[in-house]
Order: structure tokens, then sequence, then C-alpha cells
């Protein structure tokens, strides 16, 4: 083991800070991996938590089992709230860790355009707890519009928005109008849950904006069966407890809806702002940082940042998007080109290799985007079922959530419809 | 369907209550089943999901789903808060109900002997929300001994006391030995998770006490097998963030730890004290309400109290436990009652048939007591195994239990351990 006190540390257990650890499992380095969280989270399919088709624990894995046969890993729960560029050194909020080489890949948050007051009334889906919480409001509406008996407040808990027709919200949006259309179906005696309305809003000419047309166009089609209405170039101007109001153009429309979701704007986390604060690399619109061809931040050769917190232009001239495949690859690159300066060699520039994309909406169908090939449907959702399953990190949640999704396709039920968390009853929101 | 008007009204759904309402599916009744959770929770198994071995949904069926085949049935939100016996009518925090029948089966939770202000520092075991509430400190101490320096203060963090040695606590003490000896083995550099100490502190003289002699000792045995240290004869008296103090006869000791768990006093939910207001009944000293031979309250034979809420002395002279067996049987035969009454039949009274009792101390060990029958060890485990899975509620349940204990046994993995919730660091407590 040469030059084993080469100590890396990473910050951020996400698919770009974990796929740096594993592929740096057996390097000459010692690593250390800091999250404020014990578990790594599949963010793709945290939407289906949000909606009760699985559970948090089937989607996580803890971090200290994942890296547990990693001789040269330790695990570190903290929160960074600093970066010493100077004396190479992460601050914590209760104690600091030196470093030699550095991997930020803190990830990124919700945007709410300059409203942050619209967060409480809007949750986004980042977390296991805006899971949670979002699974409390959505169940939550209709137990509230069962009991109401005024039509017009009925109709209010009975009306969902959804901001963002990009994946996650299409996502959200299809199962919400597969909640509504099949799994509670017969659950209710004073109302029928599949005359919720469902609106998914976007502020581009069509859903799934960054996919081909042809794609948006199908995805369209198959939300509509699942009675989800699908509302284009149209923008939220105001949220308030119990309405939205929407702008298209010089239109204005106030909504009655109790429950809005927020699935727009994306936002670095915090510590790109710390980074570029300390190194003086440029942020782009996004809070992300900057980086060189390898992923370094100028001036550091030291420091890396990558999946969602890096702006990576040298490509195509667009930044690349902040989605799992492209924080997997920048994190095994990374790893790859610290063992390779270790051996006094050279590396080519980071290059993203696109597999594609895919989106899921609702119950067997979803659209894929292969680049050469693109296709919808049923086969498609078979491709995003298997390609989702392999993907989690876990061998026991594949198997789980492999079992988890065969019950709920052929039951039309999601047992995970818990409403959990503080007050159950009465509403607080 | 003869008198389809006659209203049963059923406030709880667990054991009791879930049972009752099944068993009049089919009856000539309108039934209303009344829950301030939209589940059924299979409480004997919730301190798998204290310890990361199961995720709360494994062991929860949505009410409106278990319940959706009974077209006679309609399951309702919502906190009762008082009873208006004289008018047939109960009190919700927001409306009311009127009631021809009423069931109340809303169960027990913790009693802290006079102190209720540790219940902040030792927190018990009965909802979802305790059990990851549990699992948070559970998973939180060992990360925070990883982290700290100070050998005192990390063998505090390294140190469990569970209080009360009835399955529960035995349950709990077992599944955290199981956790430090084996499911955290190789996770952690600083520090040897075997080296926990566990203690389970229990004011009689010997573990389950509600058990035969025997297999208490042969649970004892069990127990230390896994490093848990029994302590009988002893009671708590005081309780600080940071340590207990136990007391054994005269003989006072302080021991520093961070992790109180309460497993003992039972109190009846505060339904039992509104319904002995209002109907005159008795109440017993753990706050159940003395019910007649049939489950009745004196005088007034159209209202049950039946599960953890009853103290059912007719057939023993001991109030029978509370333990789900006896909740179902009773509420299966307050069901049957409100059926023969409605044809004109009458009806013996309640007699409970005791099939038995078991526990489990971690993996693939367990005593059961089936009166004629008393064993232990790995077929004990295994019929203790087979029988929880049956009790599961929803199908879905019983298949993604049986799986993840078997990927939880074979890999010595328990994949929910999942410290979440608000501020997962810094400690709060």
């Amino acid at each position: 083991m040469t030059d084993a006190s080469r100590h890396v540390v990473i910050v951020g257990g996400g698919f770009g800070g974990l796929y740096a650890a594993k592929r740096l499992g057996h390097a000459p380095v010692r690593v250390t991996l800091i999250d404020r969280r014990n578990f790594h989270l599949f963010q793709p399919l945290l939407y289906q938590v949000a909606t009760g088709g699985l559970s948090p624990a089937n989607i996580a894995a803890p971090l200290r089992a994942v890296l547990k046969r990693q001789k040269n890993t330790e695990v570190f729960l903290g929160e960074v709230v600093d970066i010493d560029a100077a004396n190479r050194r992460v601050i914590l909020s209760d104690g600091s860790v030196l470093y030699d080489n550095l991997i930020v890949a803190t990830g990124s948050g919700h945007h709410y355009f300059g409203h942050p007051e619209w967060e409480e009334l809007a949750p986004s889906l980042k977390t296991v707890e805006d899971a949670t919480r979002i699974r409390h409001r959505i169940l939550f509406a209709f137990e509230a519009a069962e009991r109401e008996t005024n039509p017009q407040e009925r109709s209010a808990w009975l009306t969902f928005v959804v901001v963002g027709a990009g994946p996650t919200g299409v996502e959200l949006a299809g199962t919400l109008g597969e909640l509504a259309h099949h799994t509670l179906r017969d659950n209710f005696q004073h109302i029928n849950p599949a005359n919720a309305r469902i609106l998914l809003v976007e502020g581009t000419d069509r859903v799934l904006p960054t996919y081909p047309p042809k794609l948006s166009a199908r995805a369209s089609r198959a939300l509509a069966r699942l009675g989800v209405t699908v509302r284009t170039g149209t923008m939220v101007s105001a949220i308030a407890p119990d309405q939205v109001v929407l702008r298209s153009g010089d239109q204005m429309e106030q909504i009655r809806a109790r429950t809005v979701l927020w699935a727009a704007g994306v936002q670095a986390s915090r510590l790109g702002r710390v980074l570029t604060d300390r190194t003086g690399a440029a942020l782009d619109r996004a809070g992300r940082v900057v980086v060189q061809p390898d992923l370094t931040v100028p001036g550091h050769p030291e420091i890396f940042a990558i999946g969602d917190l890096a702006s990576f232009t040298h490509q195509t001239g667009q930044p690349l998007p902040g989605v799992a495949p492209v924080a997997m690859q920048q994190g095994r690159y990374v790893a790859d080109l610290i063992v390779s300066r270790l051996e006094g060699r050279t590396r080519a520039p980071f290059r993203y290799k696109d597999r594609g994309a895919m989106a899921t909406i609702g119950r067997s169908a979803a659209v894929v985007d292969l680049g050469w090939f693109r296709f919808s449907g049923f086969f498609a959702w078979l491709v995003w079922l298997f390609v989702h399953l392999m993907y989690l990190i876990a061998f026991g949640n594949r198997i789980l959530v492999l079992i988890q999704w065969a019950i709920n396709y052929f039951t039309r039920n999601r047992s995970a419809r818990l409403i959990t968390g503080e007050s159950p009853w009465p509403p607080r929101h």
C-alpha cells in the first residue's frame, strides 16, 4: 500500500459521492465519506414513497453497510459547514477533518423562484422526510374530502396541483392519477376518488421538455389517460393554503386547491457557494460550481465538485443535467483520476456517456429515450423497471422492491399508504 | 337486510376494533369504524421497526383497504374526545356521530409511574412515530460513540437501558444485543459495537414474569448469550439525559447511559376515564374499564369496552392481559353478541380461550408457552415466526415480512436502519 496516508475526503453520500467512494475501495488511499444522513437514498424512486407505493427503507441503504467491506474507508456522520481550502480542511458543525483530496458532492435542493414562503405551502421532494410529508398531505386530502360536506371545500380537497413537468413532476402526477382512479377505488363512501382533479403545470410548451418532442407528446397522452390535465405555458404566480393562482400569458386563473406539490426549479446545495467563496470559482445561475474539464475547481487541482453541485459544460456547451448517471460517472472519473495521479499518470478530461433518459407515467407506461432509439408504452415500462432495480444499491432492496411492485401491480393496492407524523388529525394546514 | 339502519360505531382500529368490524361485515347493521390513524398497526412487531429490521408499512395495513369489500362499513378518520351516553352519540374533535351500539377499543399507552417527565427521556413503543424515534435514538447512539473521543462519554453512548422485562422489553433488549453483536459488526472504525452494554431492568424477580418460571430462566440464558445483562428486583428511581439511577432494595446505583427505553407500566387510553365519567362504570388501577361478563359497561347494554381498555376478571379473578389474542376474541364476541340480540337470541358470557403466549429473544431463539406444552429455542422461534406472519392483516405484508426476515437472517443485516426525522445531526438530546 503506497501512500496509504493519502486522505480523500468525500462530502455527500448520494450517487456521486458513493460511487467515488466505492471506486476508491481498493485504491492506496484512505477515504472518509461524510454525510449528514446515515444512508444513501435512491432519489429516482422517492416519488413512489410519496405516493405510498414503497417504504423509505426500500430505497435507502445504510452507508456503513454498503461500505463495510472497504477497509480503507470510514463513514463519518456530520454536517460540513465550511471549507478551509488554504489549509486543506473541511469544517464541520462540530469539528474539522484534514484532506489531501476533497470531493464535494452535496447535490441540490429545490428552488422557489424568489418565493421561499411557498416551500411550506407546496412541498418539494428531496428527502425521506419530504416524501412522508407529501404522502401525508395527499392521503389526508382524500380523508378530509370524505369528511367535508360543503361541495366547494370538498372539491378544493380533491384538487391537486403539481408544479413542473420534468420527470419528477410527470411521475408524481401520473401516480396521483393512478391513486385516484385505481388504488383508492371503493375506499370511500361519500366521495369518488376518481373525481379528483390533477393539474400538471409547466412553464415551457410541453411536458418532459428535455426529452424529444415525440416522447413528450406520448407522455401527455399517457397522463391524460390517467385523468391528469396538463397545462403548458403556465406559471404559478401565487400560492395560498387553499388556492393557487396560475398565469398563462396575460390570463390569470385562480384555482381552489388544498394540495400543491413543487417539482420545479432546482438549486445546488449551499456548499456550492461556500466553495466559490473560498476558491474564487464561478457559480452558474442554478448555484452550481463551474468546474474544469477534469471536474476540479479552478486553481485547486485537489478539490473536485461533482454531480448536481457541478456545472460541467465542456462537452456540449450546455451544462450536464442533474441526473444520477452524470453523478455516478463523475464519481468514478474523479476516483480514477486521483489514483492515476498517485501513479504519476495523466488522464483525459471527463466525458459524459449519455445512455439516455426515461420516465414512468403511472402503471405500465413509460417513455425511454436512448438517443438512437426512442420508445414508450409497456415495453418501455419494463425497461424502466429493470434499470431502476439494477441501480438500487442494496441487494435486499432489489428483491423487496421487485416483490412490492409485483404486489402493487396485481392488487392495484399501495400498502405504504400511511398517514404518519405529528397530528394526523385534525389538519394543521 | 333487516334493520340495516342499526348503527354500530367502533372507536379504534387496533386488534379489538378491527376484528369486531370484520366480523360485522355481513351482519344486518351499518358499521362506522373511527380511528385517528388511517391504518391498523400490528403492534407485536413494532419493536422490529424500532431496531431497523422492518419498515412501518410492513406491519401496517390501511383500514380502508382492509375493509373496502364490506359494503356496510364506513371508515372515519377522526379523534373521539367524549361520549354522550344519554344521547347515544360520540363526540369528535370536529363533529359527532350517533350510534345504536358503541364498541370502545382505544387500547392503552405507557405509564411512567408518576413521572411523566421521563417520557421525553425514556421513550416507549406504541406508535409508528415512537418506533422511528427509538430507531433514531439507538442508531444515533452508535454514531455518536464513533465520533466521541472521551472514553467515559463514549461508554455512556454505548450503554442502553431497557426498563421492564415483559415481552416488549425482552424483545427490544434481545434485538439490541443482536444489533450490537452481529448487524453492526465491522461497521465502525473507532468503536466495537459489541462492547455496547445492554441492561434489562425488571422490578420483579425474573424476566417475562407472566410466563412459567422455567421459560423465564431460558429467556434469561438466551439474553445473556446476546450480551444482555438482566437486573431483576430493580427499579428505576431517576432518569436524566445522560444517566439513570437504579434501586435494588436499599442499594442505589448510578449508571451513565445515553439511551433509556421504556417498556414498563401500561395505562389504558384516556377514553377509559371518559367512559366511566359518563356511565358510572368502575376503573381499575391501570385505568381500564371494569366490564360485565358480556363486555358491556354496567347499566349500558349498548356500550362495550374491549381489548386493552377493558378490565375483564370474570373467568380467573385476574384481569385478562393486554395482548392481541384477548382483543381479537373480544372483538369477535361483541360482534356476535350484537347480531344475536338483533335476532332475539341470547349469548353466554365472554370466555377467553388462552392459546398461549410467546416471545422472541434475538435471532432464532424464542420461548413458547401453550399451557399444555412449553418449549424454547429454534423450533419455538419458527413457531413464533409462523404465528406472527399468519396474523399480519394484509396479504402483501406477509410476503414482504417473510422475505425481509429471510434477508435479515441470512445477511445478518437490517436494511431499515435509517436515522430519519428532524435534525439527524447534531444531537438534540
